[in-house]
């Protein structure tokens, strides 16, 4: 009988829900033991709802499984939520409130001011928030967001530079991959040969959500940081990996070579360190002048790296670099599997009711 | 007999040269009348010299002929130079000093202070520098030159707000089609299904030529606008299109309504509409949210409109926008064709020595 | 006030119905009087019903159109139908019983005995069965179909070389466009740096369609031809154009240069010649050795060329080759179009009220 | 100290080569210990020779080697040739003379009848033909041949049909990745958006080698199988990943039940399981209608696997199916390491002067 901790994938059916089953299969402290879909595939057996398009096989373990309604996830403490924004809305809050550990990647609450839009490596002291969460909301359990896609790629180096020289300006033009808009996502006849200079609601949350990722812990919720981003974004035919060309103003005046110290320094907190999803480097900085590239850096790290290049002086803000994420991981799935993992090493699962579990996980 | 104007396409074996082939067969003022290539190709018939890869066939008459030196482009007065910019920067002085009247696509003299950057749409008075180029280099002939691809792309909107609000700074970050490198250019295995951030020179281009187009005439010559610019060339797999997400700072400050109007009123002196190759709408506004894109854009009023749309306000800057362009039309050999029609209209070729062939084709 | 004969078509939101729209705007014979489409469509202006995918904008005039429902087609003799299949076995009759004259694109009566299954240029003769059709479905107007696209690239020189020398085996592996699927049609991540082997009915029709379009009037319905054909179809990621290997073995043996001989020298009857959307050469034989390709060839003559290549000979049956068609061209919308052309040039709208239109239409 | 064998990789620096120069990074038998290149490369270090294409970084090792003459590899007792084929008939026969076990990609020799074209899955029973080998040519060492990469796709389930039911005719289209044109090989213009139905030399291989892999060994010499193969060869805009369309005549007819049970139950001789490099299952069926696909079953088994599905009865021959190889891995590089490491298990580097290090590696 396994020990890991008994976990459910809520909206297991759409793309990124696959890619939590593809990636829990083998995960050392967590195991599936639910899947929600919606009305249309619930009751049936997950093989059947599924039309799997992550790599591999489906899981022959999670094939067999009933796919339950996502308000009604089952005996596990914890959580991992694809499900759309508008259902995550409703879902999220009920579950938080019944004591489920749910860790989204939904969009739905990330701006919520004490809801931690979580990155281990950046911004672990965001969970501070959890306390006044369940007070103002009266959970048993607790809700931890994970960033947009984009957002995973270009928050890395801004962190960076945030932390040595303060930001004041943000430009970041995107080009996102194919696999970011979900199943079925971009008609072919759309993309083929083709640029889309449009994602919907896209912009808006690269403006916003790195200046709460950056945030401070304030009375109760995260203060947002000051600077301010403008963000244009395209679809390219690309399978998998976003794109960033960015250009910042810093504060404090900084030589090229600062910056790039600045961003080679870059190093997760240690309480991060070991966490079994966490990547040795979570960023790469590439001297090779055409780097970093979606289709050669995107699986860099298990898809944990966000790479970083093209550091140039900026004729019109300060400095301009490319940075790329792999969207499905980093950027999605294996982003929330982190941020499940930092909470449980800091022991928010044993109040939800899975003690034993926890910690013959955390030992592992 | 045809009484249209013979030509010389120089560097007719290239992609950008095969675009002056296949478009001068049916022009209405010009008859391709020579070919020059490389020493490989010298004196081997065009059909045999090329490997076409342009749309259609290769014009018959153009096929049989025999690849002259593109030092001796024979008995015509006008030449279109698609050399490599280091054989241009040979070649077109020797040329103009016998006498040849250049309209080049090459980039090697295109900063030079007493050669036009031309497009007839935004900067027909920087003509008046011929003058002084002639008495510095005692040429007979003349050099006028056209635009970078990407340059061509964004020249447009910047040229309709720089002389609407005047522009302070201007930040672009372009995605360029594969036709943009040339052919071979582009390796097929370093761009499928990827994204390559670095086209070598593009960024100081881009970051140069849009001052010199938008600049005024001096003595002699161009003094550049004052605004500044910042370049992030990708290439992305598209065959052909390049985008720019554009971002502006307008000296004079203008709300979008006004900044809309200033685009969608952009329209061409009257001397040249009437040009063969001249569009109706050079400068076309989209609303559609999702709009220019290069598959559906890009041939637009063949190839010569550019498209732009996504006219939002810039967070960091003042407005931001999407530009597109056909690089190989446009922005490369439609684009030198419609300087030659500028330059025959005006008179230039009669100097030249071609004064009845001239009258003929303005005729028409 | 425009004397062209006023058409419907059925379906018109589709990505064929608005190819249709969009070839028609400028047709010398006809001109779209009314747009049919689904519940959700119905009542509503065209603009607003449709996603717009086609090169090019909506013709003004079509754009204002209330969207009919396709039972109710309005006051047109000439019905071009885009409808899906399961629609168009229900409503085709219908219309045809009314009087309409349906130029069909949909698959559903293609197979039925004394339904012409038309390309001009190959069988006009199967025009005869027409009689037949009305006698034993008491329609007043008529029904005419297409065949499916992939067909339409292998057909001409199957035709071409049945006429010679007898058919007996055929082998196809299609690569097709992922235009043929219709829009939205196939999902980006499912086609991108991808191949599908396959497309749901294709290698059905493909082994079918083929031999009834060579088949003979017999009584009162066409006797398909007694070839046998074997098909494996592909989606690739191209935009437009289905590509197809072919192997055929012959009833009559020839050598290579009758077999080109048979290809080259493939001419339509007289009567069709002259059709406005007919092309000078409908079946173009291609000596280079890397051609047909889909991106290079798939425009030639408008889209209405078939274009074939690498003629070898074959160690399991006589010779191969390769064939090319635009899928959204010949090989529908504008294939379609041709076969009403034929179909007023013989009169067939007579009949159907519009006498006076209709020779006004041909006269042009 | 490493007690892995020394090998050499000849033409290391192209894209075959790298892929070599990455697999045996952590090869648990061979380890590079030098690596030659063309004229232009030599003496130069290999991180600056190179223009890395291959997922990954240059291992560190061998990123600082300088890069030597191919007719000089150094202290090893075996050589990866991937070099180019005009090269490798030269310099393949020399360095065998001088004692090297030579296991080649390259093409130059495959057909040579006592030159083994050697799957170990397949026909181990081949290196019977060493000794002639030698014999002829006075060779100290000796030399085995890998197929060409779209062969490996096909060979799979042919051999396991030959072996079953014999083989009389068989129809092979097929779709080939970018990657199998080598670096820089296909250029983007070319191939984006496009099919190009022509890749040189392929087709004859793809005709002929079959019938060698499943031929028999006869005196001192490979007597090829007798069936024929015709084959039709594309590239297609994929990166990695021949797909083969395939169509077989058996000799004894069997039930589409028997075929599948054929292909199911392939299984490689026991000698051949528990080399490093060999799959559990070579030979993947799928059952699924859409499948194999590049993108999605190209890595299957770390690229070793050849995947086969679709099989359906064909009205031309008496089977059809599809079937799909990673070109660079089991179509190449993994491939020549798999035949390696059976003469290892073979003994044959005994001879060849480093017992020592054999035994070693044979022990891991």
């Amino acid at each position: 009988m396994s020990d890991r901790i008994p976990v459910a994938v809520l909206g297991a059916t759409g793309a990124v829900g696959q890619r939590f089953v593809s990636l829990l299969e083998n995960h050392t402290w967590f195991e599936v033991a639910s899947v929600t879909g919606s009305d249309r595939t619930q009751g049936s057996r997950y093989v059947e709802a599924v039309r799997w398009v992550v790599p591999g096989d489906i899981p022959a373990k999670v094939a067999g499984m009933t796919v339950r309604s996502s308000d009604d996830p089952g005996d596990v403490a914890l959580v991992f939520s694809a499900l759309p924004s508008s259902v995550a809305k409703e879902i999220e809050p009920i579950l938080a409130g019944r004591g489920y550990v749910v860790c989204s990647n939904a969009s739905a609450l990330r701006m919520q001011p004490d809801v931690p839009l979580l990155i281990p490596e950046i911004n672990p002291d965001h969970l501070a928030v959890i306390e006044a969460q369940r007070r103002r909301a009266g959970y048993e359990g607790l809700i931890v967001t994970s960033p947009n896609c984009a957002v995973s790629a270009i928050i890395f180096p801004l962190a960076a530079l945030h932390a040595a020289f303060g930001l004041s300006r943000v430009h970041a033009v995107t080009m996102q991959a194919i696999s970011g808009a979900g199943y079925p996502g971009v008609p072919a006849s759309d993309i083929q040969d083709n640029v889309i200079p449009f994602i919907d609601g896209e912009e808006d949350k690269i403006e916003n959500e790195p200046r709460k990722l950056l945030g401070a812990v304030g009375d109760g919720e995260i203060v947002p940081a000051s600077f301010v981003v403008s963000a244009q974004a395209h679809r390219v035919p690309v399978s998998d990996g976003h794109l960033a060309a960015l250009s910042v103003e810093l504060r404090r005046k900084a030589t090229i070579d600062e910056v790039r110290e600045a961003l080679e320094s870059f190093s997760p907190p240690p309480e991060v360190r070991d966490l079994p999803s966490a990547p040795a480097r979570p960023l790469v900085f590439h001297d090779e002048v055409d780097r970093p590239q979606p289709r050669r850096d995107r699986d860099d790290q298990d898809g944990m790296a966000v790479s970083v290049g093209r550091l140039n002086p900026c004729p019109v803000l300060d400095y301009k670099m490319v940075a790329l994420v792999h969207n499905m991981l980093r950027g999605a799935a294996s982003g929330a599997i982190l941020n499940a993992e930092l909470l449980v090493s800091r022991g928010y699962l044993v109040g939800a009711g899975q003690p034993a579990a926890v910690e013959a996980g955390v030992g592992d």
